[in-house]
């Protein structure tokens, strides 16, 4: 069946039944003008939204709706935990072309719920509307923190480290490796570590609490962009300057390989400029560094110090770039932008 | 110049700067991975996000795109109105094409800037991606409302009257019009009232507020798909059945000029089933239509009783339509319906 054969209440109704679990917070969900829920006074309001575009974000023939569901409430959930917030609700936005079969937007939906219910982030309202020819995911989701843990872009101090958890670059290759078999099935498709780290990354919300709750990090954020232009992002908030070290990039098995593969380095194109990776960027004075150890080995996720805040952010570079000689690099682009 | 030559940042920027004002209740708004916020433990948190999307809401060669930047944030504080609520902030997710001009999305960020000074709803956030042939405006607006206040669809009682404020229908003349001038310069439109309806439609939120602070309203929604099919929206929460008369529907001047050159009726295609009115729909006892004729004379709002809720809501017919003769009526459809 195709959703123009639905009705638009039914669609919406589908999406309130797939998300059967209710939050004791939310007082009413899907099915009002908005949602309604219980604000408490020591905590502070997260929001975030993001929207997801086929063919600028993800594209029909690769990957699965099922992941694209995972993903569009994870990448939400990502800028929840980079101030070191805890999930409540969200909102979803989908616009459809007429075509889409209902089984599509199930799995889209299944996605979403199962994603909803690991973050234990409950469905709160939806809407859905008639798209020409590029479908869309747009999500809001809705966190909160006790009001004195919020951590922002802006407290990075000069000498403090600047730690990455996980490893960056493999959402990069993953997308590369979509790109060059489209239209192939997604067993088929090489670098599965990367392919699934694109489709479906982490949100790091145990570890962007954890870090705000022991007050390890100074400033954090997710990296979304590529780790140079969000760096860059949270130097110019905290008026800053930085270097990073590009020898020091965590990055994994899969990357190595496929850099020892193809005989070049995978540090700048995949680790340092790539985007989608949705690990945390932090930083922390450098007494820290046990206790990021510490914690680092109780989550079982790496927390790798890649560079450090050098001073006042001054007219020029913002982040330089050292290379695997310590020698100042010239970089064509930071990273990932839209336009 | 064109936004593929501005850069993301830059976008953003943008729509920071020409949204100076702060909010008190607001932390942080753009600039950082969420927007951060007080909560107010008295108060209930309401949620709203809608998406317009180009062909689909509107057409880049009708209306403007002060027009459209208006229209984007009033239907999102429409609903928080349709609850009786009070908009504190908003977040915008735009997707455009490579080719946008950067004029065109300072006229849009105008229109928004403006609804948002007139609303008190304060810019909380905001992102841009690329899409492909459609631009999309998304926006999600947060508003409270002192907890026991929030007025749902749920509340309607057997016997309640139903309201509606101000006129219906207007809208869809409005669309008709730019439908069949399409190209034309809006000033060369006619049925101007109703057009301008259409693009720029006046959130109720003075009204929702003071029918939700005097505890008029059993239950309430704003009409966005058509008087019909919303009612029957607030008859399944509130699990009643309805009439209407389709006579006592409030139509404008010009509606009725409409009608009278075309020699047929507005009401049913117009006033009853048309869409994007947003207007609010209400219950209320018949006790209360002194009280109600009170508030609607203090705000110079019209607020006319149009049906009335019939009892408990059975298999069958939810909404009855009873004609200008009083004879029920047989609709084809009762609203606007994207699938």
């Amino acid at each position: 069946m195709l959703v123009e054969k639905l009705g638009e209440d039914n669609l919406i109704k589908s999406l309130a039944e797939r998300f059967g679990g209710r939050h004791s917070r939310l007082l009413k969900g899907i099915g009002d003008d908005t949602s309604v829920s219980v604000q408490k006074g020591a905590s502070a309001l997260l929001v975030t939204t993001d929207i997801l575009i086929e063919n600028t974000h993800f594209k029909r023939g690769s990957g699965s709706p099922f992941l694209l569901g995972r993903k569009a409430l994870s990448i939400s959930l990502s800028d929840i935990a980079a101030m070191g917030g805890q999930p409540l609700f969200f909102l979803v936005s989908l616009s459809l072309t007429p075509g889409t079969p209902k089984k599509y937007i199930d799995e889209l939906y299944r996605g979403m719920a199962e994603v909803s219910r690991e973050s234990g982030c409950a469905l709160a309202g939806g809407n859905t509307a008639k798209a020409g020819s590029e479908m869309t995911v747009s999500t809001t989701v809705i966190g909160e923190t006790p009001a004195r843990r919020v951590v922002y872009r802006k407290g990075a101090a000069s000498g403090d480290l600047v730690f990455i958890t996980g490893a960056v670059g493999g959402s990069a290759l993953g997308l590369k490796a979509l790109s060059s078999r489209e239209g192939l099935p997604l067993k088929r498709v090489p670098w599965k570590e990367s392919v699934r780290r694109h489709l479906d990354p982490t949100p790091r919300l145990e570890a962007g609490q954890a870090l705000a709750k022991a007050r390890l990090a100074t400033a954090m954020m997710d990296i979304s962009d590529g780790v140079a232009l969000d760096l860059k992002r949270l130097c110019v908030e905290s008026g800053k300057s930085a270097v990073i070290y590009l020898g020091a990039l965590p990055v994994s098995d899969e990357l190595k390989a496929y850099g020892e593969r193809t005989g070049k380095s995978p540090l700048l194109d995949f680790a340092l400029t790539g985007g989608e990776d949705y690990e945390l960027l932090f930083t922390s004075p450098e007494k820290n560094l046990r206790k990021i150890a510490a914690l680092s080995k109780k989550l079982g996720l790496p927390m790798t110090p890649v560079g450090r805040i050098t001073g006042r952010r001054k007219n020029g570079q913002t982040v330089t770039v050292l290379g695997e000689e310590g020698e100042p690099m010239e970089l064509k682009k930071l990273g990932f932008e839209h336009f």
